[in-house]
């Protein structure tokens, strides 16, 4: 997929919805997928965002190690993919060639882009003060891709138990806010 | 509006879809409410939440010194006041005069529960460690309540610059996830 360069500066459009994510790692020459939804940007620019990741999830030790990770944003067209990585850990299932997903590389880190992905965010991360009791991790985003043809992707949003809201129309309202 | 108490162990399903919610707050005698988007969970039950609040705005000293809130969930039905919330401050205008939005009492913290939302979920500060750097506040949820009328509220997220995204349809996965 033919993405572009995505503005930092705008990147907190991508995530502040509340879209679930995909988190792909790269250790030891082994790529991982992990499903997301507990994440909160927590400034614009650059962008820094918090994110929630299980100490028993396989990603969890990856990224204290390699403290890289792509953000990835899926669509509604990726739902039963989005649900089999995070039915499944990474410790016995290669992700990426079991759900039929593309690896590209990135610029800035060694995990990988998810091709299929109409955004891509790579992050590095930059404090783990609040990882051992909550399971925060600190990103930095480093550098953001997306797929100029999407204007209105529908993101899914998790209600919990396998049910996912898909993003509906856009209103517009004169708002001073960011 | 008659609401009914809402199991903590299902409050994350409210938060984790990424909606706008409504912060409200009360300091001596003096109730407010803010427009945020930057949450996320952190834990399930109790239910912990990390929401991102800047320090310009009024609601941070008012949490800081009273370390109590209401999260309140807003539809598409109060979007013009959710915007006029995030456009003002609280430092000028009694937002729930100005708005026309009606305060309630909550059972366990003092500050408002805003009645025009579906759902509130009444929090106490837990952790402020990373509030002077990232303002990052840990809050505890000690009570939910629910619109039971509401079987599928039509909540809002904030794609950046006054454009919201209304939530769509709901589609169900055989997901072992939360």
């Amino acid at each position: 997929m033919a993405k572009k360069n995505f503005p930092l500066s705008k990147v907190y459009g991508l995530l502040e919805p509340g879209p679930v994510v995909m988190v792909s790692t790269s250790a030891k020459g082994r790529m991982n997928i992990m499903t997301m939804s507990w994440h909160t940007m927590i400034d614009f620019e650059p962008p820094i965002v918090g994110c929630v990741i299980s100490n028993r999830n396989y990603t969890f030790g990856i990224l204290k190690a390699t403290k890289e990770c792509v953000i990835n944003i899926p669509t509604v067209e990726l739902a039963e993919k989005v649900v089999g990585c995070g039915n499944t850990s990474g410790r016995g299932v290669d992700k990426f060639m079991t759900f039929g997903l593309t690896p590209a590389v990135a610029s800035c880190v060694k995990a990988p882009l998810i091709d299929e992905c109409y955004a891509n965010l790579e992050c590095r991360v930059v404090d783990t003060r609040m990882t051992a009791k909550y399971c925060l991790f600190i990103l930095e985003v480093l550098k953001a891709w997306i797929d100029p043809k999407q204007k209105h992707p529908q993101t899914i949003h998790h209600l919990g138990r396998g049910a996912f809201m898909v993003a509906g129309e856009v209103i517009k309202l004169p708002s001073k806010m960011n």
